[in-house]
Formats: C-alpha cells, sequence, structure tokens
C-alpha cells in the first residue's frame, strides 16, 4: 500500500497539478467508462510527457476508497531534467561528463542507494527509462538521504535512443557486464563516459551491450554469484573517478 | 514486529536449543521475578557466549501474548566463526588474510549487503561486536543473496580487542574515516589487512581510530554527505582486491 501523502486523484486535481507544474512520476488510469474531462486531461498529461498506465477500475479502487474518478497520479518529489539540455553545459564547463544510465533498476532502495552514491561520487547526472524504473517517490528520496531532490535525473522514453545520443556526443560508453572478460581495474574509463547498469535479475540488454564501447565486469570470488546493483553502481562510479585527473 | 519463526521462548525449549548446538543471536531475559530453571539458563547461556539483555516483562509481551516464562530468543541462521581459530588458516593456505570489522553498523540490510559484497569481493570473513551489531536474522540473510549462511561471521565481545589481536598477528588495520585527508586510492593496502567500517551516523570510535595504522577516506563531492556504509564497504573491498596480486 502506498503512503496517501504520496498520490492524489480525481481528473480535475490531477489537471491542476500538472498545469501548476508539478512532476507526475507515474499515472494510472482506468481502461473503460472515463469521465467528462478525460479529454482535457489526456491533452494536459501528453504536453508533460507523463507516463500512464491503463488499469481495470479495481486496481484504483485497491488504492483508494476514495472517489478517484478513474485517475490516481504518483506526485515526484524533484523535477526529472532533460539529458538533451544537460550535456552540453557539463562541456561547456570544462568538465568530462560522468553519466550513469539504469536500464531497469526496479528496486526502489537500489534506486535511492544509486542517487546517492552518484551525488557522492563525481557523476553528473542518473538516466531512468519511462517503463520499468523504480517510482521516485518517498522511499527513493528517504534511500538516497535527500539526494533524489536536487541530484539530476533525466527520465528518458527510451535508454536505447539516450545511449545513441551521448555516443553520438562524444561519450565513451560502458556496460556492467558480469560475462565480460575484461576487469573494472583494466578497462580505461577516462573522459567523457557513461557507464551503464542493468537490472538486478538480467543485467543489461543485448541492443544496449552492441552500443557499449567496452562490457567490463568487477572481478570477484566467494560463493555469492553477484554484487548488489547499488554496491556494483558505486563501484563503478569510484574507478571511474580514480581514473579522473583531480581537480 | 519479528517474524515468528525467527525466534523461541519459554526456559526449558532455549536450554534445550543451545543443547542441541543451535546458535541463539540474541537473548531477551526479563529483569524480575524469574522462574524456577533460570539458574540453569543462565549457566547455559554462559557456556555458549550468547549475549544477554534484561528487559521488562512488558517488552516480551509485546513481542509475543504466548506463554513465554521471561525469556526469548532469536536463533541466528547459521554458526558465528572463532576469529582466532581462523586466522591461521588463512596464513596456512598462504594468502593475506583481508578482514572487514563492522563498529556498530547496526542497520539489518547494511548488514546483509556488507557480508554479500564481501563474500563476492574476496574478503574472509566479517567481525561484528557481541553490543550494538545488525541481527542476523531473516532479513539480514535475504539482503545477503543467502551469503550469511556460509560466509564467515564472528562475533567478538570487543571489536577494540580483535582489532589488538589482527594488529599483533601483522595485518595492517585500515580505517574508513571522513576526516582523513588521506585518500583511497593513494594507500597502500596491500598485504594482511583488516579494514574498519563505522557506524551509519558516527564513524568509528576514537579507541579504534588510535589503533589505525591508516585512515582513508574515498574521495567524494557533490551535495549529499556520505555515502552509504555498504556502498562504502564495497568500494574499499574493490580497492583493496585492486591492489592484490591476481590468483
Amino acid at each position: 500500500m502506498e503512503k496517501q501523502e504520496d498520490y492524489i486523484f480525481g481528473t480535475r486535481a490531477i489537471i491542476e497539478a500538472i498545469r501548476a507544474g508539478k512532476t507526475i512520476d507515474r499515472l494510472l488510469i482506468k481502461n473503460e467508462g472515463r469521465g467528462l474531462l478525460y479529454q482535457e486531461l489526456l491533452e494536459e498529461v501528453k504536453n508533460a510527457e507523463i507516463p500512464i498506465q491503463y488499469v481495470p477500475q479495481s486496481r484504483l479502487d485497491s488504492i483508494t476508497r476514495k472517489n478517484h474518478q478513474g485517475v490516481i497520479a504518483w506526485l515526484a518529489p524533484m523535477e526529472f531534467q532533460s539529458l538533451q539540455n544537460m550535456l552540453p553545459e557539463i562541456f561547456e564547463k570544462g568538465e568530462d561528463p560522468l553519466i550513469m544510465l539504469l536500464d531497469g533498476v526496479s528496486d526502489v532502495r537500489n534506486f535511492g542507494a544509486i542517487v546517492r552514491s552518484a551525488d557522492c561520487l563525481g557523476s553528473h547526472a542518473i538516466v531512468i527509462p519511462e517503463k520499468g524504473a523504480a517510482r521516485a517517490g518517498a522511499d527513493a528520496v528517504k534511500t538516497s538521504a535527500g539526494a533524489l531532490l536536487h541530484f539530476p535525473v533525466c527520465r528518458e522514453k527510451s535508454i536505447l535512443k539516450a545511449v545513441e545520443f551521448l555516443k553520438q556526443s562524444g561519450l565513451k560508453i560502458a556496460g556492467a557486464s558480469e560475462k565480460s572478460r575484461r576487469l573494472l581495474p583494466d578497462a580505461d574509463l577516462s573522459g567523457p563516459l557513461a557507464i551503464i547498469m542493468g537490472a538486478e535479475d538480467k543485467g543489461i540488454s543485448r541492443e544496449l551491450e552492441a552500443l557499449c564501447d567496452v562490457l567490463v565486469k568487477i572481478p570477484m570470488s566467494g560463493k555469492t554469484e553477484s554484487l548488489n546493483v547499488s554496491v556494483a553502481a558505486g563501484i563503478f562510479l569510484y574507478e571511474a573517478n580514480r581514473q579522473r585527473p583531480r581537480s
């Protein structure tokens, strides 16, 4: 059950929230028998590029018993940034971009912990996809130790297109892959860099792997098969930092 | 509220569990009006070196409404190892010991995540204190991805004495300290090594700091003040590994 302060409901309330500039993290709409304001809502939602999920009425009823009018929206605690706008600004400051992309990291605590590490370890931004990403809600803010409230998070329709954009912009693309033979300490991570971390269970997708300039793994031993994704992300950022000139 | 399968209660049941060789993680005993078998229990508890906490009857009643007879015990899912026995075995195998000590890491998920990382990243053992450590229960096992069930965890009466023992045994003692000026990538972590990670809020104690051969910090930037302790522990182990000859 989500905490009540996390979401708002009712068509008019959500339209007004969007118009007031609030960031909607996710929107549930019932999949039949929509109300009068539905078209007006849909237009606002389209303009604001908010991800929609169509669900049965019963799903909405299980979230709140109040009069939700077929729509429930979760507010994001911060604004999402635009990767396309951010990147030139980093270059203009004379810095080498260090961007981390999360390909389906769906656990809220892992997401929060990665944002916290990214803020601590000199990353410029985290990129998440519209679909399949962890919700940027109260729990993620807590695990991020507040970093989520100020650290740039870019929500992109397609991680694949985001990676293509970063590659065209001159960033080296490094993928975390346990199947790789290349060990992290041996990889050259200097210069403008994007690091892709995969889903907790499946790793990064094949299409993304094909775009990577280098696939690397953290040297491991022991019986446990893999590191927690937030620990692995921290180690990748630490190593990228280690290879950079100190400011 | 703890899950019911985590604990057992009743004086006789706990005496029998100890005699059967079960590892008791923690024992709560009510602080007045003890029953007939109390002396017998106390003797078993003393022999098995189980940490006891004396609490009011109401505390026990809040855990279970069944007839607990003034004692409740949490079973550990694994046996604790002896640091004194382990260390010579590591040297005998021709390996440089890599031990991680947790000085008051009390969050169960952080503890589990650190055990998972320690298993993955070539550490030989985790050392925790009897008092103030996270409970080695079902939640820690889950966060450790099962590593807690086989990875050596040593529970010591005093972390200070454990560090003195490791120092006398020829290990370099490295303390994680955000106040240090020495950066982790610049520290020499080769050879037999013990790493001390401090409590989530306070860092490591002054007495422990005084025993350290080197105090180091992870290079950081950004607005968030510190890394999550399990991410920091992973980075320390990664760096120690990086400086070791590859097998």
